[in-house]
């Protein structure tokens, strides 16, 4: 099995400048929306088309695993909740089944290393690699081949879902005790010391603190030593639900489909994508900055800018979903807005923006 | 006419309690979903129900007027727009129809002070006070009979959307020059010195912004006079638009109804409409931050935090509309989340978050 990505395209340069130049046509000051200015004209260069299509299918895939380090008491919930929350996604009892219904995107739960004796649905467990990972801080994650079928899951995962319509694509996790080897990955990848990255995680109190500094601090000796490779640092200190869901991002790149990222988890998915096929970034923006330290950092080396800064911490995809409508408000604006001269409005003495981008790297314009 | 405007109630503080407690059943770690929670909260109370209910009527009421000083050339556009942009809001063609439409939201515009021939329907010019206002760098905006006209329009809109349905309110604004009078009553209310309030506006050049510091100085001179007077302030440095928002954003608070605050003109309208009813910011989020320097100084004088931070600067009822959704969501997790026990799901060992307050002022909860 081949870990082997294709060469990422980039968005379509065309598209961004008629957007760029639709968008001083539409009956307001020009850039006075913004950052939804900045996210419609990614939104039209992903899809290559001026002015974007609204979405069709946009689509969330929530990875759940469990983390043998769990058993290490780096989380405040037991490890049983991962294949407790599976089956409250299946029933639409989590936060991201009610916020994807108010932005209008749909939920798919996968069981890519849930420990559960519960039995789920065959399309819930057809890609499951194996029953949670290794103790990240002592042993491996995986085995060789546990990390090429959980690359091949990811891949696999993305391109069924762009093949059956979806055009916005969103990768959620579920995963207690998750958020250590999320961190490990970020330390590893970031440069970073092991205290910048421990976070609260769901909420911990200060022993379980501690106990997960440890736990991040000797996975991250163990990571640095693979750090060059991102599929060895997967499968050391990732596991089956991060590792496919790195594939999946950069996959969703391959196939020119556009993300919104959530945090921690998710970004520490992405910033091994980015590894594993350079220039998938381009295809994503970050829905929300988390609270959990290690977050800032991924922004930081992504050159995100996020959409949102709202303090949350849960996963599951809800932080970008939360920014899902904005999207669909910065596509649509684009597309359904009249122009000046359809709407007789007269134009103004307007100072003309500087060249935009979606994350802000060349400054926005104001 | 009175101006006089009743005691405003206070949100219902049992089912704000009921709501943070309701809020630590559902299943995600306690505080995890951030300002969600509190927003959450916060519709709970205002509703005096938990659950609280998904929102029927939410609705952009859109204040247009025509403002003097638009002649000294403080505007990137002619005085002639504001009566084209009505007429591209009754036709669907402004950002904030497109924007509502994704939120859920229905627009109404309303022709309060335009100045223009155009023969707008009489539903838009029911509530019309006048035609522009006067140039408020040197005369009053409005008569004693007008601001008193301006201020019952207010309180009637208010008064007709309540009963007619309408549970969440935001109040935009379109009008040429309009950010100059909302920038001096902002000055006047929080004491601060005219460049600390001049902002760009629409866009425009060094030159105009030169015109405009000169005539929110001269502005500000007159209005420091009235200051204590929240009426006589709206009279000499407001407009029949502005004054009709700040009394309808009062009136709503007197009606017990929600309010999602714009930016800059709609702060302006909303520090006033405090003055006249102590106690309405409290039925009040702001929406977001604009990029106006004068509405950071609303948002501290209000003690709100803004759910978006998105560099908007357009008006209409944008930056509220656009946390919509989120309020929204919001609303809807604390609705129809499953509880750890509907779900079967096995609850941590959490740190119990601190008191809960929408606008952050008691720190929030991480």
């Amino acid at each position: 099995m081949s870990t082997e990505f294709p060469h990422i395209p980039t968005p379509d340069a065309q598209a961004h400048r008629a957007a760029v130049a639709r968008h001083l046509t539409l009956t307001k000051p020009a850039g006075s929306l913004g950052r939804l200015e900045e996210l419609g004209v990614w939104v039209a260069a992903c899809q290559g088309q001026c002015p974007p299509r609204p979405f069709a299918r946009p689509r969330v895939i929530v990875f759940a695993g469990d983390h043998g380090v769990a058993a290490h008491g780096v989380s405040a919930f037991p490890a049983e909740v991962t294949g407790q929350m599976v089956a409250n996604f299946l029933t639409g009892g989590a936060a991201i089944n009610v916020m994807a219904a108010v932005a209008g995107a749909t939920v798919r739960v996968l069981d890519l290393g849930v420990d559960t004796d519960a039995e789920f649905p065959e399309q819930v467990t057809a890609h499951k690699v194996r029953r949670s990972s290794g103790s990240v801080d002592r042993v491996d994650a995986l085995t060789d081949d546990e990390i090429y079928a959980a690359i091949a899951a990811g891949r696999a995962i993305a391109d069924e879902e762009v093949d059956a319509g979806a055009d916005l694509l969103v990768a959620g996790d579920m995963g207690i005790a998750n958020t250590t080897p999320a961190s490990i990955i970020i330390a590893a990848l970031a440069g970073a010391e092991p205290v910048a990255v421990v976070g609260r995680g769901t909420g911990i109190d200060d022993e379980a603190w501690m106990r997960k500094a440890v736990a991040i601090r000797d996975g991250l000796r163990r990571a640095r030593r693979v750090s060059a490779n991102p599929v060895a640092l997967l499968r050391t200190v990732g596991g089956a639900d991060i590792a496919a869901m790195a594939a999946f991002l950069a996959q969703a790149a391959v196939r020119k489909t556009p993300v919104i990222l959530d945090g921690l988890v998710s970004g520490a998915a992405a910033l091994v994508a980015e590894e594993l096929a350079p220039g998938a970034s381009e295809w994503w923006v970050a829905g929300h900055r988390s609270v959990e330290p290690a977050h800032t950092l991924v922004l930081e080396q992504l050159n995100l800018t996020p959409v949102l800064d709202l303090e949350l911490r849960l996963g599951e995809g809800t932080g970008a979903v939360a920014a899902l409508p904005l999207v669909t408000m910065a596509a649509r604006v684009l597309a359904e807005m009249a122009t000046f001269s359809d709407a007789g409005v007269t134009e103004g003495d307007i100072r003309l923006p500087a060249a935009v981008d979606v994350n802000g790297r060349n400054g926005g314009w104001r």
